[in-house]
């Protein structure tokens, strides 16, 4: 592994490096990790966060990638391009959310928008607050950051915002607040409008800038989406994705934030890439420009991770009954499940499920003061709906305990 | 514009925002600030690095997109990748770099691969070492990583290695010094073998990385290249792009580093935007791997930019005589300028130019210690050799100073 920092000896061997204090900040993500052995053939995945790759418009990304380079006789989506976005795309995310331009930056998947603002906002031992458990991306920007982080937990309704205030009132004073309020992940809950209302009122009483992450809500078949944060407070950056609806190798994300923080990272954009793909920004804008077209694509999203949540659901009720305890999604990409057997480790147990020909995400990868031992993630977009009952099966034959389940009658 | 961290009462207004301390340490480019003033209709541009658009491979880039989207059918191209990048692509830039695979991260431009090493070495206060005048996104991700910046003088030989030898003697220690050994961004130098092979004995005895920038070198139409840096050091991370060679719109680069520092740079690299674009990545690939397109190109694009070269020498030569100092270029973009009347300041100019009609970049604007107010950047690269005279004539007109300057004979 990495050396840090060996300063002092100017005869160190050429192998030694002295790396920067952040690259110790950070370790090699372990749901990256397991992710790797989830590749497997004949495996069957609910492990990756993976869109699925039939649900991608390929047709329509190739003819809007020969439009936007053929329409071009001086090579205008292969040039250099501004680091805030190319002006069309900033105006269809800005007229999709009904906010002003100025307020939206093109980046590269809103990963990069999370790494800007974790840079903008986060000077090393700054308090940056999020859902335990919680997206590790998120925990590894702030971490690189050097945020101090304060894990507040979560239930059904995503992050517990009464335990926040508590930890407000106890003298803790987050410079922000991550949040994904549609769909989480991991745990796919939803925030209710009010709890976000209440995360809203916090934010303007202690000065801190709440960050919703949305990669989700647009993939919602059921109920209604509570109001967005920005209905709530000013003190709100919204992260955005092509990733989840279009496709994300692609990297095309964006952010809204308010106009002197939209202005600090159009700032800090500039040494980081200099700008988003110029290519895989025209492409985008000519394919939400397609009339119908996202709406379309959008409805039979929906109906195709729909269909696969049910049967994972089905299979989950079939295969565990009581065992295994989850609430059905309504949108989203996984559902997060709680073993009712306290004695059976998921994360010891990842290794047996993979030699059972099926992959999960153990819950203990996305704790950050908690374990989450007896929970798991289980993702239904990527395996197809005949899969899912012989993937929960195996799932079954590595997780039953000592405790007898009960089949559902 | 921004407001910094104004810590303390938590009753601020909803419009001020607690930014941390790295943006602080950066301000937006001066000459970003100035190419936005370049593009009015009529004006000729010597400004920008941009490499000429029509000479971007449009249609083999089209049928490139076309054969990798319609090529896989589990739409391949479109899903995420691994954060070190496709395994073909690293292959072939190990391929023609004869290093081993591991060493090669795939990065979103290069801007991004000296970002990450600007992570990976530098925490506040280390010292960062590289050539004044120079290259802006060298100087904007070090300071955003919190360097002390070294400023070396540079000559006709870049870098000036005896001068960085004697503030090592004098007991600065960079962490780095970083190089653009080939046509130099902005001076146009290439560094001699004697002069890399001292560099490279200096990061042996004092144990720092030689970060070597290298968007240029495979542009050159006259003379020889000295050998990598990498021929004298193990201590070296070199970076490489093929915004100059395909196209900077696909923001495809790459970095080549030490085992234990790659390892660290893909680390780094997950936090902050997963993975390079897929579609980019795949692209690329296949537009390398047509027999014979690659030599090709980089052939048409020498000869191209050799012929705009000789154009804005003969015109500097005509119209401005012995009144302007300045080494012809064997490659790269652009040369860097000197004016002899030391009473004409070309930062102070820069708006008669515009006015004028003729952009040019001010010497000032690639300025660390130095001010470089008598030189100035032009590039031959975006405009056409037609348009070169006439841009230089009115450079003349506008530079001419009270010495009154000589016409060519």
């Amino acid at each position: 592994m990495v050396k840090l920092r060996d300063t002092g000896n100017p005869d160190r061997s050429p192998s030694s490096y002295r790396l920067s204090g952040a690259v110790g900040r950070i370790e090699s993500s372990m749901i990256r990790d397991l992710l790797a052995l989830a590749d497997r053939p004949g495996l069957i995945s609910l492990a990756g966060g993976l869109p699925a790759p039939e649900s991608f418009p390929v047709s329509v990304i190739a003819e809007a990638a020969v439009a936007v380079l053929t329409g071009n006789v001086g090579g205008g989506a292969l040039q250099y391009s501004p680091t805030q976005g190319i002006a069309g795309l900033r105006a269809w995310v800005a007229g999709r959310h009904g906010v002003a331009v100025h307020r939206v930056t093109i980046t590269s998947g809103s990963q990069q928008a999370l790494d800007l603002v974790a840079r903008g906002f986060v000077g090393t031992g700054d308090v940056a607050a999020l859902a335990d458990p919680g997206y590790v991306g998120a925990i590894q920007a702030l971490r690189l950051a050097g945020a101090d982080l304060l894990a507040v937990p979560s239930d059904g309704d995503g992050l517990m915002v009464d335990v926040l205030e508590d930890r407000l009132r106890r003298g803790r004073r987050p410079v922000l607040v991550y949040v994904v309020t549609n769909f989480d992940n991991p745990t796919g809950a939803t925030m209710p409008a009010e709890r976000r209302s209440a995360l809203g009122g916090l934010a303007e009483r202690y000065g801190f800038v709440v960050v919703e992450d949305d990669p989700y809500g647009e993939l919602r078949w059921a109920g209604s989406a509570p109001p967005a944060m920005a209905t709530y407070t000013e003190r709100v950056i919204t992260l955005g994705s092509f990733s989840k609806i279009l496709a994300p190798g692609l990297r095309v994300g964006y952010v809204i934030a308010p106009p002197p923080v939209a202005e600090a990272l159009v700032l800090l954009k500039q040494p980081v890439d200099l700008q988003t793909a110029t290519l895989n920004q025209r492409v985008v804008l000519e394919v939400l420009s397609r009339p119908g077209f996202l709406e379309a694509h959008l409805a039979r999203l929906r109906a195709l991770y729909a269909r696969r949540a049910a049967a994972l659901a089905t299979a989950l009720h079939d295969h565990f009954g009581p065992g295994l305890r989850f609430t059905p999604a309504d949108g989203g990409l996984f559902i997060w499940a709680h073993l009712v057997d306290r004695s059976v480790d998921t994360l010891e147990k990842h290794t047996a499920a993979i030699d059972n020909g099926v992959a999960y995400l153990p819950g203990a990868g996305f704790g950050i003061d908690g374990r989450h031992r007896q929970e798991l993630r289980l993702s239904f977009s990527a395996a197809p709906a005949d899969q899912l009952d012989e993937g929960v099966r195996r799932l079954r034959a590595t997780l039953a305990g000592p405790v007898p389940l009960r089949p559902r009658s």
